[in-house]
């Protein structure tokens, strides 16, 4: 795979979730949700936040793709993502898993590895100290920030990848994304995101969004990321701090064109 | 009743619930919250979030209306909504219902049939596929979106308000207000609305802040939705995108004086 | 105790929470979490929002300060805030109690004062008919706005500190803080915070963000209340309405230096 295809995928991909507006289910933390929502809106699929067991698995019957991130978790929470996450994969529908905190107290974690135990879940994406922690790897996490990170990103990413049979994304100034077989790094982004919460949820939602319309979840993977840190970038021109960056991400995120994400996105195929 | 005589109790009651500061009370969804408890103080009045059964029913006692939103239902919230909209019900204050993607699954559905079928609702407001599935009326929701509204909204929802004894607006690019005798046409608005989550739910937060001071439920909602929709007008001036936009919203609903609101809502009456 | 040496002391703790970035593990409401997760994260330290009883003892052991925020309460939420603060207490963790909308409605005040006689509070920060209620000394809450102050805020804050053995914040357009020997008024701020949701406990995140590195919990107190005032009126002077005072609140915080929060700084000692 080239650089170039990819780049040309991540064009057609954002067309085409603008042109399907696919439904993204999202079982997901309570300080995001407003956040996560509202990416989807502006990348162009259809959000809905519903997690009572009464509803989720005929809710994600109707949705293009799930998203599951406890980062409030709490038990009745896990047991809808794991009612939703069952349906999702009867359905082949994709799973975004999103760690958040694993590795900061024993509950995390195991919800964690009990979420890629029994669920298929397409994409897991965390910082290096969340995948490292789950992984084994190494990396420390306090509270939901990788306070230490693994020490070859690219190396991990593939082990984890093969060791859960499934596309892994380590997030953090390089992205390095990997389905076991194939690494790719994603060099869009701005540190304006390390100051900003949520935006590690965001890039997840963004993964899910483009999983909704690519079935190649690797290079789904790497157009979320690069579609997110591009309009990164793009904000970062304006911005006066985290505030007026935030409503640029928003603004950015909408007004972006298939052209442009083919143009900005800085990928490189590694193996 | 004239367009007039609605303009100038837009301005009035906008001048009231500045005067009076009347407490809303919100048993609302995790999305919206802070945007909702935003849009009240904005407009004048004061929110509080409180879903416990163990205080609903004092909570709402000190409430000049009270809002309904299952958007992130689950069944402890539902029966609080139901503790303390019985209480609303004695106390005469007004409730007004936002039955979030109703048709999108059965629990959804049900649950806002039970709330209006337990309660004394005094209006409905969504999106013409939701109040279209719940009456019966055709609409399809897919999520929390509207995919298909019904054919005739004046039609739809004049026959809804008399069927549910209540008043019930259908919102879109034309807003459509019943009470199963007169029907109102609200032309504010601006598709801007369209791309932010939570815009449907910060115009229930509207009507119910109208409702605390305005007894006439109709005119309240007419009044609370030429409000929202003027302000989404003003702030889509200076907006590059949604981050902006909603900024601007806010900026402008508090900035609103009541003779620009008469003086700036489009409103027809129908029947 | 001198001004001066407050001031200075301020600069200090910023320069030092910047540093060693501690978490502030934050048990809170649904409103605010987005807010003050940024609001501690803009001013240096690291945010966790955690309220399953499963992992809240393993998540406050790696915390600098605990906030527990009763705003939107139910059963399983105190609980947790029990179980977190007991271990706080043991490990001599800071707490800081936000008694949102106490005297509002009984559950809401006998939450708080369990929470009060439970645990080892380290600072107490309410608006004036939040203490007023809970020390019985007056004050009227309607939702969780104050709509009648207790009459002499300096004595009522020095009383409640004495009654509760610990540090009380009462915030208005003058704060007041008392240990019960030592009384300080912080005179930063400025009238936007009054329109804006969530402002108070923001005010509260960034005191307990400042107690994680300063040990004077009157000090700290004093120095996180002097500069969440001092950032919005730096915010203030560039904002259209509560929107973009927003957006600058968050970018005034994250640019304010220590050397500029010593400048401005309005501390007075009364006592």
């Amino acid at each position: 795979m080239q650089e170039s295809e990819i780049q040309a995928r991540a064009a057609a991909a954002l067309a085409l979730i603008r042109e399907r507006r696919p439904l993204v289910h999202q079982i997901t933390n309570f300080v995001v949700m407003n956040d996560t929502a509202n990416i989807t809106l502006h990348v162009g699929a259809s959000p809905v936040m519903a997690h009572a067991r009464e509803e989720v698995v005929d809710m994600v019957s109707l949705a293009g793709a799930l998203v599951l991130n406890p980062g409030t978790l709490e038990p009745d929470w896990v047991e809808a993502m794991l009612l939703a996450g069952k349906r999702a994969g009867e359905l082949g529908i994709p799973i975004v898993l999103d760690p958040v905190g694993a590795g900061a107290t024993p509950y995390r974690t195991e919800t964690n590895l009990r979420l890629l135990d029994e669920l298929n879940i397409s994409v897991v994406r965390g910082n290096s100290g969340e995948i490292g922690a789950l992984s084994g790897a190494g990396g420390e996490v306090i509270g939901v920030d990788s306070v230490e990170g693994v020490e070859d990103p690219a190396a991990v990413t593939r082990a984890a990848a093969l060791n859960w049979d499934t596309v892994v994304a380590i997030t953090g100034e390089r992205d390095m994304i990997s389905n076991g077989e194939t690494t790719v790094a994603v060099d869009n982004g701005h540190r304006g995101l390390t100051v900003l919460t949520g935006t590690g949820c965001m890039a997840t939602t963004m993964i899910a969004a483009f999983a909704a319309v690519e079935e190649d979840y690797l290079v789904a993977s790497a157009c979320g990321l690069a579609c997110f840190g591009l309009v990164a970038e793009l904000a970062a021109r304006g911005a006066g701090g985290p505030g007026s960056f935030k409503a640029g991400l928003f603004d950015a995120l909408y007004n972006l064109t298939p052209e442009r994400l083919e143009a900005g996105a800085r990928i490189e195929v590694i193996t």
